[in-house]
Formats: structure tokens, C-alpha cells, sequence
């Protein structure tokens, strides 16, 4: 199983609505990569290993597939939708990273 | 619920040893952590956005508790074993990260 995580970093001065995020982005995110996706998380930062420091993500998404290829293959066709959603709700970069989910 | 993401910028030149990570750092978190884990995922970096381009992180690992109070109880007492262990595997100085867990 593979994992795409979307990391947004937590810049000084930058905006993230967590309420339009997770009930309207990430719920059309799930409809739309439909059945490929096998899990999804989602993570708000609330903080870092000092306390009372800032987290350094403001959220992480998970999307859990099967393979790169199934989720390429779900994505492609939505990815313009779910790109012209994120000013919506943030003026962060997002960071995307492809992992191998390991057992342990 | 919340997870606490500790996460290893893939910096040039840096070194991370998965087998290392996998198969002895990673299971002794889980059991000097005990029964406050309530779930655990190791994302080993294998790709970024762009295809060809390095991962952004060499690993991520996720730690799932019930309250950073929940964590912090379980974590304190073997907070020095398992980072004298962290040089064994990699010289990559970890991100901490303590999101909330959303279910949508």
C-alpha cells in the first residue's frame, strides 16, 4: 500500500480555513478519488515538541491506495477540480509526498 | 484523538538506514509506548509530485494517542532511549508535529 501525504507548511501570515477543509475539500477529495482510495486521514497541527510553539504543518492529508498507479489513475481526472478548490481555503503551497506504508 | 507525525526532511546527502528503522527503531517505539498507542504507520519517502524527483521526507511516522496528555505521560519516561537510538539509523534531525485527528 502506498500513501500521498499533502503537507501544508504553517508559514507566518498564512491562511488556512480548517472549517472549509475538512467539511467541504476533504469530503469532495474522497467522492472524488472514489473507490481507489482505501483510507484517508486528516491531521490540524495544534502543535510541535516545544510547548506553546506553532505546529509546522497547519494540516496533513493522507490518502491511502493500493498502488502509485491506482492512485494516478484516480487522481488525473481530478485533479484540476481539486487544485481550483485550495485558494479556497489556503494560500499555501502544499508539499506532496509518495510513501510505502510499512508494517511493522 | 491526535497523532503526534515525526517526520525526516530527506536533506542531500543525508542518511537513513529503513532496515534499521523498520525492523528495530520503529517496534521498540511501539512497545516502550505501550498500551497509550492506540495506533501506529511508517511512511517510507519513495516519490514527490514530480516523477523522478527525491521524496521531500526519507520517513514519516505516525503515533496515534487519545490526548497530547495521553502521549506525553507514555512518552517522558522513554523520551531518552529512543532518541539515543535516533543516530543509529539516520543523522537527519526529526520534525515533531501534534495534529488533532478529523474524521470526515
Amino acid at each position: 500500500m502506498i500513501k500521498v501525504s499533502v503537507l501544508y507548511p504553517n508559514t507566518p501570515g498564512s491562511r488556512f480555513d480548517v472549517d472549509y477543509y475538512t467539511s467541504v475539500h476533504m469530503p469532495m477529495s474522497v467522492r472524488l478519488l472514489g473507490s481507489a482510495l482505501k483510507d484517508v486521514s486528516v491531521e490540524i497541527g495544534i502543535g510541535s515538541a516545544v510547548l506553546g510553539d506553532p505546529a509546522p504543518f497547519a494540516a496533513i492529508a493522507g490518502f491511502t491506495c493500493e498502488s502509485v498507479e491506482a492512485f494516478t489513475a484516480a487522481f488525473m481526472p481530478v485533479a484540476d477540480q481539486l487544485q481550483r478548490d485550495i485558494p479556497k481555503y489556503t494560500d499555501i503551497a502544499p508539499i506532496f509526498q509518495i510513501s510505502e506504508l510499512k508494517e511493522i
